[in-house]
């Protein structure tokens, strides 16, 4: 099942990298890269930083095939891509819940600190598409107003919080995961942003 | 011979890193960084992504001294670069030709998908770039209008078909990396760009 | 002692990023990263460049919490940290001697040519801005307009002219992170640059 989750994530976050990469009026190869980044980007980090290489995508090649086949359907069907955003963000939410605690997961494998492993959960899940902006050349759109990033981090606490009570670890690994996808679509549906520190909240 | 285009290559990269930085106003240090990502970038993370650490340009240090030479030169003669513009195109497409070999090469013997094999020629012949635009805050130019990686991808295809056949290794070898030249050299005399998706083509 | 100057540096080092992300606007997390990044980027650039994985800020907490401590506070006090510029600027230049050091060291324990060496303390010490201004989308300030990078080559050239001749090489090391306090120091009072090789040098 994680398998068909990561599937299925691996195709909303390689369409949100076609979407912008359109905007920004790339050519198809650079249409392609941002999808690729923008899916792979956060794990291939976090296998980087704590040394696990060759990073994953390079060793299961179904991630290539899913992010070719999405990249051509996401061109194809653009103009028709609206009426999917709703799947789309909920793809996309239910993965950034599985990323964060496979990030989580390789923390502890590794043997780092709890606060260490939910910062490569939130790696895993948010730095994609950092990646993918700082490509476009924008200021990546996770440190100015998304709340997804502090769902991660509320999904990692909640994993270390209740992984110490006698809970069976694979239910502690869905609550947590539903901790991180019920924070970011209630933050979506009531518009919650973090709190920013100007006078001027809109920004 | 190979190790001959490999430091033709490395100084027509490091001279369009020059150029680039110039025009950006860059300071000497920003100058001879720029320089030296676009001549290794690709390379480095190549290495990175496959484990392969220190990476390559640490561990022979006559790269580094190629660099700063074409460095000092091109600042040097900056004003009478553009005389030179014919010879930098070739060693740099010859140097694209070598480098997604050294890519897929260095692919195969981490035991990689052939696909994998080919993306990561196309990273080392084609990230330089990528990560000297980025430092120069532009979108990075070979996702917008050139045929750069779509060479690289033709040539590691072209590997993979006729290592299958009953050729030298050698040969098949040499025989990507005029396909990659070829492509790259007719694809800019004749301006052939990657279609574009969008009804100007013009972009 | 030398753990109480890292720690310094850190804390200059977040405090640089946070004032940075301010200014672009940032939410809490996006300022928090910036904060990370400034202060841990080269570091960790310098880890994985050499395989030293997982990198050093996930061994040890304590920078963690040095950070987000630093981050909190240059938040709530951010009226008035105009009145520490100078204290932050010297932890900030303390740290860049220290980080330079830092560099080489690991650069020689890896093996590898003193060029390389410097070249890694001038990466420890100098690539948490560039990734910083990147992440901010900024041309990096390094390779514009800073003494900075050129305070760490002199150090670590002065490290390597000096560890040849009977001298202790804590006395080596002490003597080669002064180098580079002082050269940052006066370049900073006397307003020196690196110079430019534009016709009008102010840029």
């Amino acid at each position: 099942m994680f398998y068909t989750i990561d599937i299925l994530g691996t195709i909303a976050f390689a369409i949100s990298g076609v979407l912008v990469a359109i905007d920004k009026k790339m050519d198809l190869f650079g249409i392609l890269i941002i999808a690729f980044v923008t899916a792979v980007g956060g794990g291939t980090l976090r296998d980087i930083l704590i040394g696990e290489t060759p990073v994953s995508w390079m060793k299961d090649i179904t991630f290539t095939y899913v992010i070719i086949a999405s990249t051509v359907l996401a061109i194809l069907l653009r103009s028709k891509i609206n009426y999917l955003r709703t799947s789309l963000f909920l793809f996309d939410t239910i993965g950034i819940g599985l990323y964060t605690l496979i990030g989580i997961e390789k923390g502890l494998n590794a043997g780092l600190h709890p606060i260490i492993c939910i910062a490569l959960g939130t790696i895993t899940a948010s730095f994609g598409g950092v990646i993918r902006d700082i490509l476009c050349n924008e200021i990546p759109v996770v440190f100015r107003k998304e709340i997804y990033a502090t769902a991660c981090i509320l999904g990692g606490v909640t994993y270390f919080l209740l992984i110490k009570l006698p809970i069976k670890s694979n239910l502690v690994f869905i609550i947590a995961g539903i901790v991180v996808i019920v924070t970011r679509l209630l933050a979506v549906k009531f518009k919650i942003a973090l709190p920013t520190i100007y006078s001027h909240n809109k920004n």
